[in-house]
């Protein structure tokens, strides 16, 4: 039996249209939720992920300003101009691209940005409440995206055992820490791992997050497990996910898609937090 | 054959030692490392803490400032007080006693506190750091008293499978992230953990920080794995851990001893913070 395929994009229209119907109560008592996208280069990568997030401000109502820089700004104008930005009080949520070239510093950014206005996690004090299973802060978009889908589907945690395979700052840390919020038991493996099929198998939920096309196969995977692909590679100029879909649809219980998976979430929990970002 | 007996006491006598040599070097240079301890109320919890502190310091040559309030200590007369503990230049680390009563909130400290004198890791800069593996801010005192039996000992983490029992934000979740750091295969479980045996069993080095006496049994744990136990219960008048020591010497091939395992190690740790504040 195959499957069940869990559609992100039904995660996301959801989230849309809540989205919309908030705008429009904000709306009227004046407000216009506003995120500001920071970004300076242009890599594909980044102008793809704009591409993404204007198409669902466009149709949700949320305002967007691009501030881009080209590639040769300065570290000092650079900063002065995030200040800028962190300032405006017309700013409600503020997402920085990265890369940043290597004259410019995440690491200083991270301290600057307000922390009221830090809508993807960056700043210590959010990354903190994230580690600590605090839900007042925000939590980083791709992360929560996971934990909605689980959530949109119905899927118990409590009790139950979750691998998370990958240790990054952006999914893989703060999913554990999320997860475990919920009650799951939570394992974390890496490329150091010894013996990781071993170690995935044991798992109810698999959340992948390593960067490598169809890494995840078949024979990772518990028979019935839930499979979550956080992967997004391109392989052969289409995009794959993490997971070997076509292998591990035969294996597990349920499973997302790459694309119209955790990707399609993303955007819309960026937006969401824009939305509380404004009611602060 | 019985395990092994992982003393925490030889470690922190070298670590006294290092403290005692640093601290020389640092008076030659006018500067006296100086540690606040801040509590109000005389549990004896807090009294037994502060006395451990008082002899890791007079040993060492680290100056002790208690800064003791009663429990009738209105909240914003304390806070004025931690300010000025705070902003006083002669105070290189600040260590701030639970708990505190309930009209005084820790969650306030915690932005306070400035990350340089946050030598047991409550703010959330520090901790931010050890979420992410940055070693450049100061880990919590225990968690880090682990980290340093297992490297005192000379026992291997990367690769290895290692299963924390408890997830505290002063023991469980950082320790499991400093494991993590050091590219062991993580799993963090608890109190909704389904069999939790079977879960401790894999590990090869197991870390039980629960607050329960003598929780966890020989059967818990795989034959020869490292078994660290951070717990420090009274029973029956007695001091006990969290593992059931005589049943896991049994099963263990390496195992601290409570007491004189990790709590022997956890001033010296704070010390060397101290110091390291100092120089800051």
């Amino acid at each position: 039996m195959e499957a069940v395929i869990l559609k992100g994009r039904e995660v996301a229209e959801r989230i849309r249209a809540e989205i919309a119907e908030e705008v429009l109560k904000l709306k009227r008592k004046g407000l216009t939720p506003t995120l500001a996208v920071v970004s300076v280069g242009d890599s594909p990568d980044t102008m793809s992920y704009i591409k993404g997030v204007e198409q669902t401000c466009n149709v949700t109502g949320v305002a967007l300003k691009l501030k881009s820089f080209g590639e040769d700004i300065g570290r000092e104008e650079f900063l002065s101009e995030f200040m800028n930005i962190n300032d405006d009080p017309s700013i409600n949520g503020i997402i920085v691209m990265q890369p940043l070239p290597s004259h410019i510093e995440m690491d200083e950014i991270r301290y600057l940005i307000k922390p009221e206005k830090d809508v993807d996690c960056i700043s210590p004090v959010n990354l903190s409440k994230v580690f600590g299973g605090e839900e007042d802060g925000f939590m980083p978009c791709t992360a929560e995206a996971v934990m909605t889908i689980l959530k949109f589907y119905g899927i118990e945690l409590k009790g139950k055992e979750a691998v998370v395979i990958g240790r990054s700052m952006v999914i893989g840390r703060p999913v554990a820490m999320m997860l475990l919020k919920q009650d799951a038991t939570v394992t974390i493996c890496h490329s150091k791992t010894e013996d990781l099929p071993a170690v995935t198998r044991r798992a109810d939920i698999v959340i992948a997050a390593v960067g490598r096309p169809n890494f995840v196969k078949g024979d990772f995977i518990k028979k019935g497990a839930v499979v979550i692909d956080v992967g997004i590679n391109t392989l052969d100029g289409k995009l794959v996910g993490d997971v070997d879909f076509k292998d591990v649809l035969q294996k597990a219980g349920m499973i997302t898609p790459v694309p119209g998976g955790v990707g399609s979430v993303t955007a819309g929990i960026l937006l969401k937090h824009v939305i509380r970002a404004s009611k602060l």
